[in-house]
Formats: structure tokens, sequence, C-alpha cells
């Protein structure tokens, strides 16, 4: 284990988070909010002062294996968290550090589960530090870190590898910096893009900001109890989109960017990602006519398209209290929260291209039991997908199988209804944000042990780095030199 | 497809069925009731007659492929529910016949699932007639097939290989049909002792028969509505040990029997078996004193015991109402119902061993990662697991949890609570029998509509057949010539 260049990638990153610490510094300014101002003024500088003691010995290798990659991004992301959830506590308004811990978490990992009844309490130097830490997960605090500093070429791609969302990157341009600098600039881009659509919209720029940061990272902490409810429909609706939008796997963005129209609207997640989005959202306009729910059809499809939409992108805002609606619509929201977006979006779950992959190797067993003789080689995008990468892809499951049962048991023990908890764990694990039942779209998860918080905590990690980087970490091996 | 053989076999099938039903007509003549006697002989008796039909055309070519094996198997498992029922309805104790058919597919199936609020409402005839069923159900219809038939030698393997529940026969004698016998005379060796049991602890006979059906079956129907609360402590001990025998790998059985201890103490599944069940038992005796429900400690570890034995074999039969235990062994039970008994056993779930190689898949993976130059094999019991294997392994879960979505989808178009729906597909389609809420062990599955009804009669059959023989039939190439 080659720790000297741990331990430099995490002082860049603490560094960077000083940085980051001076919007919601800024904004406690703007607001008069002296007391948070200072606050996260000297958390900020604190962190880049131990970032910078961190990486003043320069590691003497600096290739990242597999294994370095995991341990660094786990580690990074563990650090960014514990320093992040300082200012919540040291303004007092959130006492627990544990629930500050659980709350920066939940932003970091854009999942968007609060322990907060009300957030209206917050300050609004928290209130943006909350959303914004949304918009430093959602495309990856390392991919940043790549974006920016001068790594070393090829190997750096295991860092990469062990953040970005979904089974590969090998997509993009194979210049690792290069990528990560134009992952940004799409990112940033669509970014500003909503950001003056909703000033148009006629939304306040404080609101603004934070509700773009949390769509962009498809994370879902709001600036109000009622989360985006009070809205106007123009504003859900343009907030509909561009979660949409934020749940594509970036590839595609890139392909068009670089002018092969063809190859980008022949994507299959893509195409998949449209097509299962376009199914639910009619099968739940259906079920919410059909059910009598209050409203037009035309009120139900927009309801319908923006709850869809916050989940399968796995952002988690809320307009109507979707616990209110039919079991069948909610079922099928549930099992969304499974599938998730795309691989290379800001989005969470499973992917998309996985679920895609696993219907392919069902479809393929199928027609080997029928034809032994047959040997037929999977293909995505025209591409073979080789035998390994496949076995990885099951494993992931298989590993995202039993930690999800494993921290259901743990957080059985607070004794809540089976629903809660099921959708507790599957709202965390998929970076989802609210469940249903007593996390539901009008609950929080302030009640829940010190213990479950930790697992739940975990998960959230686990769901955003995609599992093996958390596992990693818990290998003894791993820490060998 | 050589359609000849697959006719042959099914007119086997229904001429068994025929002699199986001269039990509960006998039954039925002991009870005086005449009627349920009649129809039994009428039924038996037409059942003979078609299957001689069937069978009169000898097929020209006797070889089993793989797609034959499986789709003769889901055909004669669909024939002998569709005659199986007939009975249910004509004596009028089930009057709707898709209740019928429910009820005995969740017989033959060793699910246990009932539509009937009280079962004391049967004639005996029928009693035993749907015991009866878990026990032709347990070892399977084929397997007494190839056991008692002179079929061609090697490629029938394919035909007990679609049928017996596990990833693999391979363990046993590589004879098919001495293994076949073999694996029945354990069967009912094992079945004759616990009747003996019973009897001696003071049961009367007619429950003795059927319950032993139930358990020997890890079925799970039982002759009271209370289950078998009603019995004393020593027979329900009995069950308890019985059930857990039932579940364990026949082969284990065999390798005692051919005296090779040593090997069959080393199996992994088996220990693996026992070591899962001994920690369930033991973790949910501590949260049922710790949360101070009513009896001492060895009454919760008795009951703990049962419980586990019941829903880890998934009989499904029930002392305690645990709908009323906490949540945490409530939910450490629904674990259960997922992992299920072992492989080459009379229980259903997705199996202790495939459980084994998805763990080990799990841990190689990140061994892996951290060193990604030792590829290492896997090994099971001493032999290593080639990749082919590993491979369906995965994509059954893959398939399972498909068929799981799409069936709790179906389901909560009825309305009913996520409690009710997930436990009602999980019961189903692990063949266990009770789930919770309003199909827990006082509840009954009469109240879901005819659509789901037989979509968890699909997931019985698939759930019993491991999936791949229900899922070819849909096949369109299955069909062909």
């Amino acid at each position: 284990m080659n720790f000297g260049i741990v331990v430099y990638v995490i002082g860049w990153v603490l560094i960077l988070e000083g940085g980051f610490m001076l919007l919601p510094a800024a904004t406690g300014a703007i607001y008069g909010e002296y007391g948070a101002m200072s606050i996260y003024l000297a958390v900020g500088s604190a962190c880049a002062v131990i970032g910078f003691l961190l990486r003043l010995k320069k590691p003497v290798k600096r290739t990242f294996y597999a294994r370095e990659g995991f341990v660094t991004v786990a580690l990074s992301w563990i650090a960014l968290s514990i320093a992040g959830a300082l200012p919540f506590s040291l303004t007092g308004d959130i006492p627990s550090y544990v629930d500050a811990l659980f709350e920066i978490i939940s932003g970091f990992t854009t999942t968007g589960s609060s322990i907060l009844p009300e957030v209206e309490a917050l300050s609004h130097a928290n209130l943006i530090w909350r959303s914004f830490s949304h918009w430093i997960g959602g495309m990856g605090v390392l991919v940043f870190v790549l974006a920016v500093l001068p790594m070393t070429g090829g190997s750096s791609l295991n860092l990469m590898k062990a953040e970005s969302p979904g089974p590969s990157v090998g997509k993009l341009v194979p210049k690792i910096r290069r990528t990560a600098l134009l992952l940004y600039r799409i990112y940033l881009a669509m970014t500003l893009v909503q950001i003056v659509i909703m000033l148009i919209g006629g939304m306040p720029l404080f609101d603004t900001l934070c509700l773009t940061f949390g769509t962009a990272g498809t994370g879902g902490f709001g600036v109000r109890s009622d989360s985006i409810a009070g809205y106007s429909d123009f504003l859900q609706n343009v907030i509909t989109v561009f979660m949409f939008l934020f749940g594509v796997n970036f590839s595609f963005y890139y392909l068009l960017l670089i002018r092969k129209r063809d190859e980008a609207l022949k994507m299959e997640e893509v195409r998949w990602y449209f097509g299962i989005y376009l199914t639910a959202v009619l099968l739940i306009t259906v079920d919410l006519t059909r059910n009598g729910v209050q409203g037009s059809v035309l009120r139900h499809l927009q309801e319908a398209a923006f709850q869809t939409a916050s989940i399968m992108t796995t952002t988690g805002y809320a307009t109507p209290d979707f616990d209110m609606w039919p079991m069948s619509s909610r079922a099928l929201l549930v099992l969304l929260m499974f599938i998730g977006a795309c691989a290379g979006s800001t989005g969470g779950g499973i992917k998309v291209s996985r679920i895609v992959l696993y219907l392919k190797q069902i479809r393929r067993e199928l027609r080997k039991q029928i034809h032994p003789r047959t040997v037929k080689v999977l293909h995505m995008d025209g591409k073979a997908m080789d035998m390994n990468m496949l076995h990885s892809c099951n494993v992931f499951l298989l590993a995202y199988f039993v930690i999800f049962a494993v921290s259901m048991i743990i957080l059985t023990l607070d004794g809540f209804d089976l629903t809660t908890t099921f959708t507790a764990v599957a709202a965390t694990i998929n970076n989802i944000g609210p469940g249903l039942g007593k996390v539901g779209a009008t609950g929080n998860f302030a009640d829940f042990s010190v213990l479950s918080k930790f697992v739940m905590m975990f998960d959230m990690l686990a769901g955003r780095l995609e599992i093996m980087p958390m596992l990693v970490l818990f290998h003894p091996k791993a820490w060998r030199r």
C-alpha cells in the first residue's frame, strides 16, 4: 500500500473543501449571519492548513493501483464528510455531531435523506452548504482533483474508476485529465443553464442556487419543509426536465459535443433510461386517474413526470405526498429506486446499464438452455462484453444485496415497521433521500438510533462509491504496505 | 423439440397421479365420506385412462436434451395440478376452480399458502390429498417416474436436473435410476420414522399422516386453523427436528449410507445450513427475551427453534403468531425466507449452497481488487467451481429478482399494504406458505384478485422448479420441432 499518495490526495481534497466553504461564508456575510460566516471561515481555513500539511511530503511513487484507488477514494470521502459536518454542529443548527455527519454524508453522496424536521430553521449559510455538498458530490471530488491537479497520467484512471458511478468509464477520452475537465465543463454548463431558466421563472436567487445544486447533483435537499411543492408549475416542470437530464450518462453529452450524434442516439443505456422513464410515467398517470386521485389527467401526468424523474434519478424532491398515492404507483416507484439512473451520471441506484446487462444475461441463459451449443457473446452499444466484466457486474449485485440485508436487520432493532425500515435502507443505499412510512416525503430520519444512523451513513457512501471502495477498507490486506 | 417423449412422460405422470388418488379415496371410505370417495375414484380413473392414452404412442427417440427436460417438467407439473385441483372443486369444498388450483399448486410445490379461512371445513379425503400433495411434490414426481420406469440411461439426467432443487445433482451416483430410487428410499424411510415417533407422542393417525407429509415435503399445510399450536410440546419439537432434517441436502444422508462419514461431515452447504440455523435461533431467542415476550427463556428457545426451522426449510408451520414478535426477529425470518434450505432437499428458497457461492464470489472479487494479479479459483467441497456454473448461479438470482419485481408490481394492483404484498410474493416464490400482514400465520390468500392468484401460482411453480423450466415455456424457440 502506497500510503504516501493516499495522504497526499486527501491533503488536496481538504484544501479544496476549504475553498468550497467560501460559498457558505459569503452567503453568511450577505444575510448578516456573521456567526455562521466566521465558523465557515475558521473551519475552511483549518481544512486548508491541515490539507497543506498533509501534502507537504510529496509521495515518492505517484502511481495508483486499484487498491490505492479504492482506499484513497473511500478515505477522501470520509475526511470530506468529517470536516464538512463541523459547521452544522458549531453553528448549533444541528447540535448532535452524529446527526450533522449524517446530514453532510447525505449531502455529499447526493442522497438527500435528512434528520431535520424543519429545514427553515437552518441559517442561509448552512442551507447553501447543505445543497452545495450535493453539487460537489455529484460529479465527485476526486474527479475535480484530477481535473485541476497535475497528477501522473494513465494510472490515475484507477482513482477515477473508483469514484465514477457505473460499470465503466471507458467511453470517454483516454486522457484522464481531459476527461475529468470535460465532465466538469458539461456539468457546470448545464448547472448554469438551469440557474438562468429558474431565475427567469421567478425563483429567488438563493432558492435557485440551492435547488439547482440539488438537481444537478441529483441530491434532493431543498430549502423548504414542503420540498418544492410551494413553487410554480413552471418551476416544477423545469426541475423535472433537469433532474431527467442530469440522470443521463454524461458520455451522451460528450458524444453530442464532439458531433457524434448518431453514436450518442444509439447508446443503449440512454434509450432504456428514456424508455423506462416514459413507461413509468404513463403507468403512474393511468393509475392515478383510474384510482380517482384529485386533479385532471394533465395534472396527474405532470406529477407522475416529476415524481418518476425524482425517484429514478435518485434526486428525491417531492411535490405531492406520494405516500398518499395508490399502492401500485408507490410500488412502481420503489422498484425504480433500485434501478436508478444511468452510469456516468450524477444519479445513484443500481444503474440502468447494469439492469440492461442483467436482462441480457437472463435472455442469453434461456437461449443457452434451449440450444446448448450456441455460445452467444453479449453486446452493449455494439461492443462485445467480456466475461470478467459481466462477472464483476453480477458480484456488484450480490454485494449490494448482502449489504442491504445486513443493514435492514440492524435497522429493525429500532422497532419501526417493515415499510419504514425497508425503504430507509433503499433510500440511503440508492442515494435517493425519502422513503415511505416514517421516512416518507413528510418524515425524516431523526428518530433512528445512533447505530442505525452509522449503518445508513455507510450505506450512503457504499451506494455513491459503488460498494467496492467501502468494502476494501474493511479488508486487512488492503492495509499492508 | 421431441414432442413424442414429452407427451409420453406426461402420460406416465397422470397414471401415477391416478394411483396417488387412491389414498384420499380410501380415507373417504374410512370416514364415511362416500361422495368425496367416489369423486376421487372417478378423477383418479380419468387420470389413469387419459395417461394411458397419452402413452399409447411410444416415442421414437427416447433421449432428452435440456430443453425437452425443461418443457417436460414444467408441463408435467401443470398437468398434475390441473387434474389434482379437480376433486377440491367437485366435492364443493373449494367452489372456485381458480382457488382449488391455487391450493393444489401450493401443495405440490410444497409452498403451503392457502386460500382457506378455515381448514376444518374440509372433508378428511380433501385434507389428506392436500397434505399428500406436499409429499409427492417434495421429492418430485419425475424423480419418481425415473425411479420406477424403464427410461433410457444418461440423457434422462436432464429431466432430473430440471426438477431437482439446487445448482447440481452431480454429487450422487451417476446412474440416474439408482439415484432416483435411492432418494425415494431415504425419503420414505425418514417419513416412516417421523410417523412412528409422532404416533408414540400421542398424535392421532390422521393428523400424524397429514403433518408428516407436510413436514417431509417442507410444505406446511396442517389440519387445524391454528396450524400446529394445539399439539403438545413434544410433538412440536419432533416436528422442529424433522423439518430441519428434511431441509438437509439428501447427498448428506446418501454419503452417510455408503459409510463416507467424513465426506458427509465436510459438506460445506450442510455446515453453513447448520451454522445459519443455530445463529438465527440464538439471535431470535435473545431478541424475544430482550423484548420481554411472554414466557421463559427455554420457551423462547423452543419457539425460536421451531419458527426458524419452519421458515428456513420453507415449511411454513406456525406455533406462536409470529406477527406479534418484535420487528427484528420478524425481519430476520423474512431474510431466512430468501436463503431457504439446502439444495437437494425438499425445501425451497434461493438455497444455502447458492448463498455460499455468492459470498465466496464477493470475497474473491474483493481480493481481486486488492491484488489484481492473483486469479483465484473458487472451491466448494474441495472441488473447483467452473466459471459457467457460477455464471448460471448468478443469472438464477437475476431472473429471480426480475420475477419477484414483476410479481410485486402486479400484486400491488390489489391495493394491499407493502408488507402484505412483499411477503406474499416472498412466501410463494420461496415456497414457504405464510407471510406477514394479511397473509400472516392467521391470515390467508383468498382476498387476492384472480390475476394475482395466477401470478402467485406461476411464482410457486417457478420457485419449486428453479425458474428456468417455467421461463423456457414462454420462449417461442422452445416450441420449434
